[in-house]
């Protein structure tokens, strides 16, 4: 029994199920630009079938390890349960902009965003389930989780932690102007991108914070994941 | 055969399946709350089932005319063909800031989220697929559809445009500091909300665009849509 950890590989191939159909050059399938969405995106909608075949699309937020990606939510989350042992889809998005074209037909968005397919799995092991808690709470908000009480024998029975390998998925990224038709270059239509940000606004300290608790650097300093970095 | 619009109906009870079980005081289902979070959301996420039962999950941008929600697409768009006359569940999100508690536990975020049910149904009447892709335009950018070039036959001919009634549709909000149980009170932990907004950058012209185009007004007064109306 080998413990070592297996060699990198190179990325697989999309499978023909995550395979960029619509506009294939914004098609992305390395791990590095799967990894880099997923972190900078604030929240992933997560689709399951429930037993009389009625997609549903919940969102939540996620944290990674490596090749790993994390759910959480009560132990009793209908979403978790239905995506326990059976097949996900997990997308996360971030829209950059809007693409602002002369003719209605060719405005867009600038957007990131990755496709995931895959089966969810209902964490047990203990050390896995706290990292993977310390896993979402960092990646939304880095600093945090050494500043906090940490969850207690009694939250962690109330919590599920869910499993999802990222092992078939894809990104799709749209950046830079408007592709207009050539016959509509010269019409006197504005043209171009209007940029999105997000920002993190004051903090507001809770009504019964204690007046001796100073505003910690990690708060002061935080920014929204999709505000960290910007598009290429 | 009555031409008249029906009266105004009270809101439908929500559907076991559209009933928010985790905290259900967050949990709406009024028409004026759910259109008010669909309008404001700046894209959905549609989620729908493959043959082989796979639930896949995709991005878009969708619009709302009454009691209707309408998406669009190219006309051989995987995700509207998978949810033409077929069970379809559309999720839109906003964050509005991220709750920090003095427990890990506790943290969440305020939000506002619609989840809607039903059956995609592609339109094929001209004057409701132009209103549709009006109505996706002008909630995205007000004012755009009277300053471009509008879609012509053979733009019409490669677009889909999809249908998804309102009828079972549930909303849910969180708004509000954080909720630490009465033992964290002491800690010297930070606790609070961090509000995120979203917000529009200086417009970025096309490298192409005629120099004597001025930038109108509908695009210098542009704001994302969740950057239009602060949550309750």
């Amino acid at each position: 029994m080998s413990t070592a950890a297996p060699p990198p590989a190179a990325p697989p191939p999309p499978s023909k199920r995550t395979r960029v159909l619509r506009v294939p050059a914004r098609g992305h399938y390395d791990a590095a630009t799967v990894h880099a969405i997923l972190d900078a995106a604030p929240i992933c909608h997560v689709g399951y079938v429930t037993d009389d075949g009625q997609p549903i699309v919940i969102p939540t937020i996620h944290g990674r390890i490596d090749d790993t990606l994390y759910l959480h939510g009560a132990a009793g989350n209908a979403m978790l349960r239905g995506i326990d042992d059976q097949p996900v889809s997990v997308t996360a998005t971030i829209v950059d902009g809007l693409v602002l074209a002369r003719s209605v037909f060719h405005h867009s968005m600038n957007y990131r965003s990755v496709v995931v397919l895959g089966r969810g799995l209902t964490v047990e092991e203990p050390d896995e389930r706290m990292a993977a808690l310390e896993a979402i709470t960092e990646r939304i908000s880095p600093g945090r989780w050494d500043h906090c009480r940490l969850p207690n024998e009694k939250e962690l029975r109330a919590t599920r932690v869910t499993r999802i390998p990222l092992a078939e998925a894809s990104a799709k990224i749209r950046t830079g102007p408007p592709s207009d038709d050539a016959d509509d270059l010269d019409l006197d239509v504005w043209a171009g991108v209007v940029p999105w940000t997000t920002s993190a606004g004051a903090p507001e300290p809770a009504p019964d914070l204690l007046p001796d608790v100073a505003l910690p650097d990690h708060v002061a300093a935080m920014t929204p994941p999709h505000g960290r970095n910007s598009p290429q």
